[in-house]
Parts: C-alpha cells; structure tokens; sequence
C-alpha cells in the first residue's frame, strides 16, 4: 500500500448542500481555482442532475480547471474534476456531459446500502441493489475509465452486504471505493474496523483506492477519517472549514494537518500547499456565507491566539510550549500593510495576482478604483481588505436589481427610516422610502416594496473584515422565497425543494452593506426561480408559477 | 471500574481563557446556575489568585450555586465547585479561600511534567518537578478533602515519569487525577494508550478517579475524550461549545452527545439533562461573544437542518434515515410564539421561570415593560427574543457611561455622521456628533471623545436572533485597551497581561445594538483596569497606572 492520502475536496457538492451555502457559477469556478492552487487531488465540482445551472458550473470547472497549467498560478499536475450522479442512466449521463471536457474527469456514482435506506428511501431489496449498482457502474465505466462507487450510509450497512456488493461494483468496473458514514454516526474505533473489514474481505479491492467519507455529526468526522486511513484507505472525503449537510462533512484543514502535524506517526502524505489553506478558508467562508467560529481548529480566528497569561509567559519563554504548529504553515500572515493610497495600478494587480485572484483589464480597472476609494477612507488597506473588495466586487450574482442609492435615518428616537433608489431590470429608476424596527429592516422593506418578490430572512449576519472601527464590515444574509407546498406530483421530485440563496456584500457602512447583501440574494433568487431570466426579463414560465403559488 | 462518567465542566475557567471571552461575575453566576441546571457533576469556577474579581466570582458561585436546592430549579444534588491554582500555596490557599462556602468544595492544582514545559517554563528539573508536586498536593489536602492534580502538558509527557509523579501525588492525598493533552497533540490512539498505561502503572490509582482534559488543535478533542474514557477514565473536562484557548477545549455537547448517542457501545452514563443543552450553549455564546458556527456538531444552527433535496425526500419518507438524534433530546424546539403583545405579567413571568431565569420584582418589571416594547414593534415574540432581551437587560456590567440618546444619518452619500448622549459617572450628559467611514465607526469615535480611554476593535460582529429582518440584532463586540509594552518587573508577570474585554447589545436597531455593545465591553474594560472604581469614580491608581503608560 502507499503512503499518498488523495485528498478528495467536496466543498462545492457537499459542502454546497449546507443550507443557504449557494453560490454562483462564479464563485464555484474561483473556488475550484483556489482548491487546484491548494493541491487537491480531486474536486467533486457538483451534482451535474440537479439543475441545467449545476451542470453547466461542473462543465466550466472542467474546461478551465480541469487542465495542465491552463490559468496563471495554476498547478502543473491537473486535479481530477469528478461529477455526482445517482445510480440511475441520466444522471450518469449529466455527470459525464459536465465532466468529460476535464484532463481526467471521473463520475461518482452512489446508492444506499443500510437496511433502513433501502426499505424506507429505495423501497428496493439487497438483490436489487446490488444489480443496480452493478449495471450503473458499467454504464459509468462504458463513459469514463474513472469510476467511484459510494455505499449510501456505509457507516450503518451490514460489513457483509458491503463486501458483496463492493465486490460485484469492483467487478464492474469501479476504480475508487468511498465508504461513507453518512449520518455521522460512528465511532472511531468501530469506523477503523470497517474499513479495515472492507479491506480483508472484499474481492479485488487490492486493485482499486479505498476512500472515507465521514460527516460531524457527533463531532468525530475527523478522528474517523483518520482511523479509516490509518486502516487503509488512501483517499479521504473532506470540506473546507468542514461545511456541509447538518454538522457538516470532515474538515480538510484538520485531516491535513493532523498527517502534516504528526507526520512520524502516520508517516503518509498528502499533495496539499498548506499555505493557501487559510486563505481557501476565507474564500469559503466569504462566498457560502457561512462563519468559522472562532475556536475552530486550524482556520478559527483565535486557532494560533493565546490570552490566558500562563500561556503567553510560556510562549515567551518558549514558542513550542503551547503551539504544535506554525500559523505561517497554514498561510496565517501578520503582514498587514500591502498597499497604501499612493500605490499605483501595477503594484495592485501584481498584489491581486499574488493572491490568486486572474482580473480581466476592465474588472481591473473597477477594482483599482473602488480600492482607491477604500485607501481614502482607511488608512492601512490588509490582505483581508482586498480579499472582500475583491469579492464583493467581481463575484456577486447578475444584478437584476441595482443599488442606486440609499439614505438612512435610524437612533434611539424609535423611527428608523430608509431611502432606497435601486435600478430595474427596465433600465428605470425606483425610489421608496420605508420604515422599519431598525434601518436594516426598513431599508428591506423598501426593496420588498419595489422588487415585489416575498422572500423570509433566516439568517443576518455582519462582521469587521479586519481588526479597528474604521473597517470594512462584511454582510452576509441568507433568504427563502416563500413558495407553494411541495407538489407530490413534480417529476423530479427529490431534487424540487425550496431552496435558500444566500448574499455577500461589503461596505465601510454596514447598512450598505446589508443592502448589498440582501439585494445580491435576492438577485441570485430572481435569476434561479425563473423569476427573470439571465438577460433580466420576467418570464413567461415565472408568471404561470407565480399564479400556482398564489392558489 | 463504575460506569458513571462525570463531567467536569471548566467553561468558566478554561473557556474564559478565550480572547476575548471574559465574562461579568453577573454572566458567570448565570452560567454558573445554568450549568447546574444542565447536571453538571463539577463546575470549575475559575482561577481565584488571577485577580480579586476572580476570587469573588469563585465564592459567589460557591455560595449561591453549590449548595443543594438553594434557589428555583436547582437540582438537589449541588455540583461540587472547583478552583484553580498553580502549585504553590498562596494560589492554593485562595482557591481554597473561594470554594470552601460550597457544600461539595475542589481544589485543583496543576504543575508541567513534560520535558520542554519544565526545561523552558518552570526551569525546574524532575525531582524538583515530583517535589513541588507531592507537597502542593499535600498542603491542598491539608485544607480541603477533594483534591485534583494535573500534570500539564501531559500529553507530550514520558509516561513512566507520569506513573512516578502521580503515585507520589496519590500518596499525597491527591483524589482525582486529571491527564491534559494541554496543547492538542495527541491521537485517540496515542492517548487511549497513555490513560491505560497510566491507569495500569501508577501504584494506587484504583483508589482515585482518572480524568481527561483535551484540547481540539488538531479536530480530536472529542475523540481523545472519548478514547481516554473508553481505556477507563471516569471524569471528562469540558466545555460548552467547545470554548478555550486557541481551538478550544473538547465539547461537553459532544461528549455527553455521543455518550447518549452510542450508548450500546459505550455503556456508561452521565448525570446531564440532554435538554439543557441548546438552551446553555446559547447563554454561553451570547455572554462571551463567541459565535457557534453553523455546522458545529449538535448546537450549530444547521446541526438538525436539512438543505438537499435527496435528504429531505428521505426525511419525509423515515425521520431515522438522515438523523440519528431528535432536535428535542438536546433542547432544540420548534414552539416559537411563545409570548404576544396581550400576555399579561404572570404569564411572562411564568415563561422567564421556565426558561431559567429568576428575576426580583424591580427587575422583573423592567424586563416586562421592555418586553412590552418589543411587543410593539414586532409580532411573534420567541424564546429566543426573550433570552436576549434578559441577557441585554439584566447581565450587563455596571454602567459607568450610559447611554441617553442616538441619532444616526447614512447612506451612499459618503458622509456617514452620529450623535451620541452618554450620561457619564458623574451624572452629567456628554452630547458629541461624530463622523466616520460608516455609521458604527461614526457614533464610535463620538463615545470615544467622549470616554477618552484609548482601544482597539479587535471584533465586531452581529447577527439576527430570530428569523425575520425585524428580528432583534445581537452585537457582540471585542476591544482591547491600547496599553504599555509588559514591564519586565511586574511581581505577579504571568498573569498580569492586556486583556480582552467583549460586549454585548440587542435592539431592533443594530446601530443602536452596536453602540450598547461597545459601551458594554468600555464600562468592564474602565472597571477592569481600575479606571474607574465600581462605584464609578476614577481612581488615583489609574491616574499613576496612566502616566506610567504614557511613559
């Protein structure tokens, strides 16, 4: 067996399931540029079958970040772009349409296996099972020569039955086994062990990748991880920050470490730059709109901070009394001036390239600009700074709705009002003033009155970019449009559920900012509900539904 | 060996030692009483010879909380309280000093056994080490019949120096025996073995309980718990959330969690009400201003949420096929109006009872007219709303400035102004208009004109309580005193170091919410530093600490 862990990042499918984690197309593709640049082996892009949206975000990845040295700062050694598909022949045929364009695609293909799955979810029985299975993976193999098969709920399957028919999809023709514990329910020692079984019992397994797949429910994704490894599988299933379904999925931050960290006692390695994971991290956090709290391992805010004076004292004495690993080995720099008002263009992009992020001359230009806007306002422009002008800037949905100006009213004196002008998909400007519990909620109101799209906030969060009162404050909101019951007739009817879209927006004026925020939500809401198409016009099929909804 | 496994909570010890996370001796009261609420079997109250505010929340906890059945909804077994002290007598004899009005009192006393702690911090070799040790113990138990010792750094230790020094302490009266992995090194395996070892080699530990105490740097604190009590500890050390220095301490949510969860394959027992636990993680985050991310195990926000169509399909179909715990084992209920605008008195007061909070009738009275203002504004009043509203109102450090009106002006014209009233310590209102790169940065810089005590945002963050944007916004908010360079000279110099001090606010108005939060975190910072007494005047110690600054 070798000593290379794959390390399989499935931030944009599984960690995009996380509620309200919904991207954009472009936040996917510079996602999967940050995570090729990090050195992961394989990058599960998406769920091609779920939406004509998903599949055409998989296609782009494949074509632009599926390929040798393609873009500036790109790895030579292309990672795998992989699409999902369920066990059935159109979503392998989706998978392998928004996979193939890839230097080396594969199609990830799974079905459940616990008895509790196959009774209540399939209605299927072992037998039918496994031939199903069997002929997906062929089906699968006849497309792609990489194939991956995943046991659904693994973790509480019978090991017999999971030898059986891990041996017929072998078989078949499957390269990559991934045993995943979907409900996060097992224990290490228990998850070492099935593994461990896996490998003893299953025929031909010798020739194939064996693949952990663990979720935190009970906060052990990571000790499971490594226990399956330190069994024997080669390749481990992880998120950054360990986002995803529930409690989220196996950090990629904490496996990695923890093989860097304790390398004599593992003595395996992984392709990872730990450098760019903190700077992956952000961008995650910044784009799904969902926090690291921070006491997280490796990527929270305090991760590499101490407070307690027993602590300090002995970090001066000593830095290795209390830190096992260096904050630069994960890419945490306390550089914090990068650029000042008088920088000039070039010294910008250069900056901005070193980052990772590739700008077009006319994005250039607009992001030059707002920065020396910024640089008027702040004295010391950092790292995180840019990252959030950036972001906020160039990767947020189609404006369907555009803020053109707002003013705001708001204090003790119980009357908070806001202004809104904002620009239709028409061209035409609309100007309502509302009133609110607070300026968030009035200047919300007032879009509500003029866009006309009943949405329900679930969550509203805002938080300094950086350290001092002057900085850049960063929304992110997340909504629900408030849509009919579910339909038991609809076709697709396992993947036709209200979604949440979640927004991101910067500004010196958290209000602004929240404006930012929720019309970016908003906007991604208009354009994936059909509301309005991607050249802004309310379509036909939005005003049917919408007469549905109202019945 | 007994099945019971003790949790031993240290949130208001170890998890204070966040940045940031200090707490009012009003919040760690309230924590304290939560806690007991919870079923905790030991509270570590803190560290009573870090300061005199620290001693004195120690002992109110000792007195009002550890004593059985003393105040409403306390359970009739008192937790045992616990302090913290370094190895030698005076941190022994004022721990002592602080828990012994409890009726079940622990001193808990610490010394670093392994090579580089006692080479560069304690500068001490092993005799001297085992010495210290055996007398400290000793000198405890001379005081106190509950005596546990820790040998810090224990995790990167010689384990047949471990067996040597605890056989000594044993000897020396020591009762519980708690085993740290202070810096989050080890492996579940590596540390299961170390607890076996320990309990196989060191003469006398079947007369003692054996602890563990893991710290989650690498994502494996609640697996090494686990592992170490699996090899036979009976204690746990936790805390809510997971808080702590760095990454944080292991989880008591986790733990109990995975305990309950998996208990045919644990087989062991703790003495925690499961439903408390939402309810405590919430209090905890709200009072020390650290967030819970969203897909943290058991207490995140998405912890028993569901994004994906193919998931929620299953849900329908089998509760049991995406969850292995229900929402309400761990507190998490959907009942959410609770309280509208036409409930009377009682019924509020009913409702605060039930939820934990025992208020006198001055309070209670203010708490419901603010409720009744709340009522006004926004229509479904949940548990939530009602925890932050008592959390804002009653468990706010003394107010030194106070606020007495804001009016704020913003937008995207660029000229962001407040105006802030405060009424100062000397009862006099101080009305100033500020201008800033956004409405918070705009009313800070009025209150710090005002308040003329230098600090440094180290965070700021808000988030919605409640769905709905006319939800009541929660700001927590982080400083740090602009202090001098650390005087070589200082007696007490471990723990004398600058300190961080967090606020908290709730309004529908989050400018409004963020200005409570500032003025919350500046009032404990000025009586902190001793800037102003707890009477609210400024004090000649300050005055010469001030010149001493400046210099």
């Amino acid at each position: 067996m070798d000593n290379y862990v794959r390390i399989f990042d499935t931030t944009l499918r599984d960690g995009e399931q996380s509620p309200g984690a919904t991207m954009t197309s472009v936040e996917k593709l510079e996602v999967a540029r940050a995570l090729a640049r990090l050195g992961v082996d394989v990058i599960e892009a998406g769920f091609p079958a779920a939406s004509p949206d998903d599949l055409a975000a998989v296609k782009r990845i494949a074509l632009e970040v599926g390929h040798p040295g393609r873009a500036e700062g790109m790895p030579v050694r292309p990672p795998i772009i992989c699409g999902l598909a369920r066990a059935n022949k159109n979503d392998i045929d989706k998978a392998w349409e928004a996979v193939k364009g890839a230097a080396v695609p594969r199609i990830h293909t799974f079905l459940a296996t616990s008895e509790i799955h196959m009774r209540y979810k399939l209605k299927m029985d072992r037998e039918q099972v496994i031939e199903r299975a069997r002929d997906m993976v062929a089906y699968a193999r006849s497309l792609c020569t990489d194939v991956e098969f995943s046991p659904e709920d693994a973790g509480r399957s019978d090991p017999e039955f999971l030898y059986l028919i891990l041996g017929e999809v072998i078989q078949a023709g499957a390269t990559t086994l991934n045993i995943p514990d979907t409900v996060g329910y097992t224990t290490p020692e228990e998850f070492g062990a099935l593994i461990a079984g896996i490998l003893k019992n299953t025929p031909g397994i010798e020739n194939t990748i064996v693949s952990v797949h663990c979720h935190d429910d009970l906060g052990l994704a990571t000790a499971n991880t490594l226990a399956g490894i330190r069994a024997g599988a080669r390749q481990a299933e992880v998120t950054m920050n360990g986002i995803g379904e529930r409690a989220g999925n196996t950090s990629l931050e904490e496996v990695v470490m923890a093989l860097h960290t304790r390398r004599p006692s593992f003595n395996l390695n992984t392709g990872i730059d730990t450098t760019q994971i903190m700077r992956t991290s952000k961008m995650v956090s910044n784009y799904t709109g969902i926090v690291v709290q921070p006491n997280k391992a490796i990527v929270g805010a305090n991760a590499f901070a101490h407070e307690a004076g027993i602590h300090q004292d002995g970090m001066l004495k000593h830095q290795q009394t209390y830190e096992i690993m260096r904050p630069e080995t994960v890419g945490v720099t306390h550089s914090r001036l990068v650029l000042g008002k008088h920088s000039g263009r070039h010294a910008f992009k250069t900056r901005l390239t070193e980052m990772g992020y590739v700008l077009n001359d006319v994005d250039l230009d607009k992001a030059f600009g707002r920065f020396k806007d910024l640089a008027d306002k702040k004295k010391i422009i950092t790292v995180a700074d840019l990252e959030a002008l950036v972001a906020d800037e160039f990767y947020q949905p189609r404006e369907i709705f555009a803020l053109d100006g707002l003013q705001v009213a708001c204090g003790t004196m119980g009357m908070p009002t806001a202004t809104v002008r904002l620009r239709g998909p028409d061209g035409q400007l609309h100007l309502i003033a509302g009133v609110g519990t607070g300026p968030v909620d009035a200047a919300y109101k007032a879009i509500d009155q003029i866009v006309q799209a009943p949405t329900t906030l679930l969550e509203f969060s805002v938080h300094a970019v950086t350290e001092g009162i002057d900085a850049l404050g960063e929304v992110t909101v997340r909504i629900q449009g408030r849509s009919p019951q579910r339909s038991p007739i609809e076709a697709q009817k396992e993947l036709d559920q209200p979604r949440t879209y979640g927004g991101h927006g910067a500004d010196t004026d958290i209000i602004v900012a929240s404006v930012k925020a929720y019309l970016a939500a908003l906007n991604k809401m208009l354009v994936a509900t059909g509301t309005y198409s991607s050249e802004g016009e309310r379509t036909v099929a939005s005003e049917v539904s919408a007469s549905v909804r109202a019945a």
